[in-house]
């Protein structure tokens, strides 16, 4: 299996166009705030949605439009969530939708919409129908970059990617830009994900495949425990490579789900590690486990802890808040035989074995927690699963972009 | 019910003696680092203990010398917790005991212990041992603010109380000392309550009111969603009050009830305003819900978002965000028609009326929200139990304690 991660974004499959413009939702003339993803050619399309029992307004029309698994484009906007807007937000969503169907020629119901920003407060459409030309004249495939800065919101740098690999011979591409947990005051942190490619697949199938690799990707990072209503991960695939179409879970299927599994922790990675005020990634591996589901609450209690959060940015060998957020992860385990050890790219040390303290050198510790990109390994030694969740440091700049609306 | 909080400590009701010396577990000899509590008669006793799987030496010691329900004193260190510290943990833990037990001529198993501080560290009796008789020849009545100080950690403020009432005509007092959510480099924070009473009162009925107000007071505050290892609240009661006993659940248990939970809740908030940097008490009351239950699930989500807890340092009308959180608590519940206020002595703000945003003055709001006591109330319209929880903003100096061991 040759899975290569390349430079590119949504465009980067057969067939698709991109744009991203400023519209008139942000204030600030020189950030974008609208995008547009169209395909040549109908796609078969799926979708993932926040849990929050509160939705946003687009999300609710996405997972309408839907429901016969076909789409052909796909409009964000930033600077507005267009939640808590009622009646007339589900409209507002509606028209986005219909106002890129009527210019493409599409139908609406294949149009999908998301939004991220600010809740509470209605989204006005006039701007968006205002540029809507422009936003069309700017399609192209070359335009990922451009659509990807569209839908930050305070995410410091812009998120894609695009992986190339082979079904059968056939080469084939998997594209895809998100946004991560940035929030804009008023607000909250939103997760967008939007993932494009031409593989030839079943809707059941993509379906399938987009569940199963959300779950051990987007599913597995944790910025601040908060859980927004307009999380959304989207995948449009318009078959245009011509691979044999894959309608069962044969080899090809179990290519693309790696290719795509790839391609998801990728980019959750990136958002992690853009969390806000973040100046870490934090990866915690917890392996010799008796299940998955075990290891993902062991490891997500580690990485959402704020204790260990706060350590990991002080670069501090606090092993024992890794213990204590182990210990009260809500799961029956045997935590008295446990090693934890801390690795970056800098080496790998074993701080706690059995659960007790061993003797460890304080400068090997710091000089690895002193890294970006901050591994905390826990070997259970109790079974054969391993699962990995990630995460990032607690900052003053958190704090400060969540606390100071005057910021 | 004639319920009087009143200044004191744990050595308020009759026949309690307490003394805090520095004994040399924390380096800074300006600071008190152990506490002796004993009652001249021999108690009743009940403990309660953290939900942690990993579990400090002294919590393990104390719970089995509580098997008999008898206990006549407390010994309580800070600056280490006693804690991954395997067999000699558990011996230390146990000569504290014997310690005291053997200079005032009590039985071993009738003295409990508990500690407080960093953990992984094997803690050294010696200077214990040593400060022994310094310890004993300071135990006096008015000890209450010398033994409450030496438990303290991070804590700003130290934390005593007392309560007056009467049973059945005669007077009795209740008494308390706690420590709340401070940490120690390189470590974890640690609840710790000690509570005294001469009131008459059999073992059983001690432990059941003791446990049933626990769960509505501390177990209802949240500073930054970390269970320490070592949390841990204990109540003593010699019955030197001479009320006639209770054995049952009549009037006077009802009247005692009201009482401990009166002191229970006063402590609680008093540590969760003395959360790690805080400048600010968070209390959300979800009211109107059809079960105590899911009120405290739904109010332990608003009171732990990190974005909430942001937004009321920033002292910002978020509502956005409290109904963000409750979307994410897991419960099953509607939260289409809930309102939101905020509260402060400042005036009462509606924000948010059945799910959508209200018109409100943002000027009122920010001068509700820059009190220090701040109430998030949610009208759930859905039933008629209503639950407090309370907990306390993220600050920039959460981060400094926690993240920056230098500091």
């Amino acid at each position: 299996m040759n899975i290569n991660i390349i430079e590119g974004g949504v465009t980067s499959p057969k067939g698709f166009l991109s744009s991203g413009i400023h519209a008139g939702i942000k204030k600030d003339k020189n950030k974008k705030d609208l995008a547009l993803l169209v395909s040549e050619k109908i796609c078969n399309a799926a979708g993932v949605y926040t849990k929050n029992k509160v939705k946003g307004a687009p999300l609710l029309v996405t997972k309408d439009h839907l429901i016969d698994n076909k789409a052909q484009a796909v409009i964000i906007n930033s600077g507005n969530a267009n939640t808590c807007t009622g009646e007339k937000g589900l409209i507002a969503a509606e028209t986005m939708c219909s106002l890129v169907a009527n210019s493409l020629n599409y139908k609406t119901e294949d149009v999908l919409v998301a939004s991220t920003g600010v809740i509470g407060v209605q989204l006005n459409v006039k701007p968006i129908e205002d540029s809507m030309t422009s936003l069309i004249d700017e399609l192209s495939p070359e335009g990922s970059l451009s659509s990807a800065e569209a839908i930050m919101t305070t995410d410091t740098f812009s998120k894609s990617l695009a992986i190339k690999f082979e079904l059968s011979g056939k080469e084939v591409t998997l594209g895809a830009m998100a946004k991560g947990s940035g929030m804009i005051h008023p607000n909250m942190a939103t997760m967008l994900s939007f993932i494009t490619t031409d593989v030839n697949i079943s809707p059941a199938l993509l379906d399938k495949a987009l569940k199963d690799t959300v779950n051990i990707s987007y599913n597995r990072i944790s910025v601040d425990g908060d859980t927004s209503t307009n999380d959304m991960v989207v995948i449009l695939s318009n078959g245009l490579a011509e691979n044999t179409l894959i309608d069962t879970e044969n080899e090809d299927y179990l290519v693309f789900v790696e290719a795509l599994k790839t391609l998801n922790i990728t980019l959750a990675k990136m958002i992690a590690k853009d969390g806000e005020g973040a100046t870490k990634l934090i990866e915690c591996t917890v392996s010799n486990i008796s299940s998955e589901e075990i290891g993902e609450k062991l490891s997500k209690s580690v990485i959402s802890s704020s204790l260990v959060k706060s350590a990991i940015f002080g670069s501090d060998a606090n092993w024992g808040r890794v213990l204590c957020a182990l210990g009260y992860a809500d799961v029956d385990v045997d935590l008295s035989n446990i090693d934890i050890f801390f690795e970056s790219a800098k080496g790998t040390i074993k701080v706690c074995e059995n659960a007790f303290p061993v003797n460890f050198s304080e400068e090997l510790a710091k000089e690895i927690l002193l890294e970006k990109e901050i591994k905390i390994l826990v070997d259970m030694k109790s079974g054969s699963h391993s699962v990995t969740c990630w995460g990032c440091d607690l900052t003053y700049d958190y704090v400060k972009i969540n606390g100071d609306y005057r910021s």
